[in-house]
């Protein structure tokens, strides 16, 4: 899929929704423990009764490391029955990676080639050798973290305004048409400088739900011109029910945000 | 182990050697892949070869990721054989992980509840709160990158001193004597610079060896005070023989750097 077929899937399907599969095994509904690999399961049922009201799913890598092995093996089998069953959903890989040249290459082989994902998030902090790598790769994209959702992004993200410096930079390297960036949606103020130096990116909007990010203000503030972003909202989707109705649950959470957004 | 015993065993053994174990199925030596799990048992004939001569050992996760559920699987049992028998060896998770705190809480999980990692290297772009979570650990260390070995280094870390604000910010951070740094061989000339607003901190040093830091430059600047210092050797010494006889090149190659170490 690339960005242009990702756009058109957002204005036909009505919706900017990522679902965040940051699945904690203590926190699913009881009744799929019984299960082989609930977390699977969890995910399965999710993103197959969510699937035509959402245009992306996003994967957070450390709740399947957690697990080990088990949790690893959870994490390809998802990416796999997401990919083989829903080819209208743009991927990402939520594990804010990043490393020297020949590091980064075995990154991208593990989420691009060998799980397929069409996205990851990484850490700029290295620079552009190693952001490259993860360039390489046709109808694939490197989502930059820029400014985020968190409280210790005035740390350094906002002094001198490196937050700026990591999008206009990066906008300067090759094949930074297959660059995205995260925008935390609790500094919406700060999307429209961003999108003052990426107009055409696409936004990766995290922070809505749990962390109190205002959805509306977001949408605002990051799609005058396009329609080019993704609102990722995790817990207060996923864990919306604990029984065995948690889908009827988790599904009103989406056509709740859905509702709130004109197109 | 604290760092107390961490410098204790580097004046012991007279090393500053941090072995890394960036290895890829395709480079180790041919007879040993019609072993059962070739990754791990080049990991484990490398380690207990040279445990007496070295201070450390880091794994870089991506080079396991790569090869999926069973490059997990060879990162777990090579953890474990290092802790299980070689108690004198301080362990690195060359992982470069930080996240929003829950999501941080289970990079945490998985590398030092799971896995047991004394230690594990994070980029510092999200700030305090994507750092905490790994601080709340007795006896475990937080690895920050302040300055990287590759060239994009320049890029950001480089901008108005980000690499100095890293350092000299998180030292204000609670539980902050358990954050070591990550600086790069290849700008050894910085280190006098991160060393004054850092004196006691241990500092993980990679980029001699392939990247071509200079040893003795780095040794001189970062151990004027202690000899709280780590000097990452990677590809250098794993591949420096690719025969039945390989043990003997990577120990010439741990005796070479040792023989240019004073005490």
């Amino acid at each position: 899929m690339n960005l242009n077929q990702l756009e058109n899937n957002i204005i036909n399907k009505k919706t900017f929704l990522c679902l965040g599969l940051d699945t904690d095994i203590d926190k699913i509904p009881k009744h799929l423990l019984s299960l082989e690999d609930p977390v699977f399961q969890f995910n399965k049922l999710l993103v197959d009764r969510l699937s035509k009201k959402i245009a992306a799913v996003k994967i957070n890598t450390a709740f399947y490391e957690a697990r080990g092995v088990d949790g690893w093996n959870s994490l390809e089998k998802t990416i796999k029955h997401i990919r083989d069953n829903h080819p209208d959903l743009f991927t990402i890989a939520d594990a804010k990676r990043a490393d020297i040249g020949n590091t980064s290459k075995m990154y991208a082989k593990a989420f691009f080639d060998k799980m397929n994902f069409h996205s990851i998030t990484l850490s700029p902090y290295m620079g552009y050798d190693s952001v490259t790598e993860f360039l390489n790769f046709e109808d694939k994209y490197a989502i930059l973290l820029a400014l985020t959702s968190n409280d210790g992004a005035v740390d350094f993200q906002l002094q001198n305004e490196l937050y700026l410096s990591v999008v206009s930079e990066s906008q300067k390297w090759e094949n930074s048409e297959r660059i995205m960036y995260v925008v935390g949606a609790t500094k919406s103020d700060n999307l429209l400088k961003i999108r003052n130096v990426s107009e055409k990116s696409f936004l990766l909007i995290p922070g809505v739900g749990t962390q109190g990010g205002d959805f509306e203000n977001v949408i605002l503030n990051s799609t005058q011109k396009n329609k080019r972003i993704l609102v990722n909202i995790s817990r207060a989707i996923i864990y919306a029910g604990n029984d065995e109705n948690f889908l009827d649950s988790s599904e009103k959470v989406v056509d709740h945000y859905n509702s709130r957004t004109s197109f």
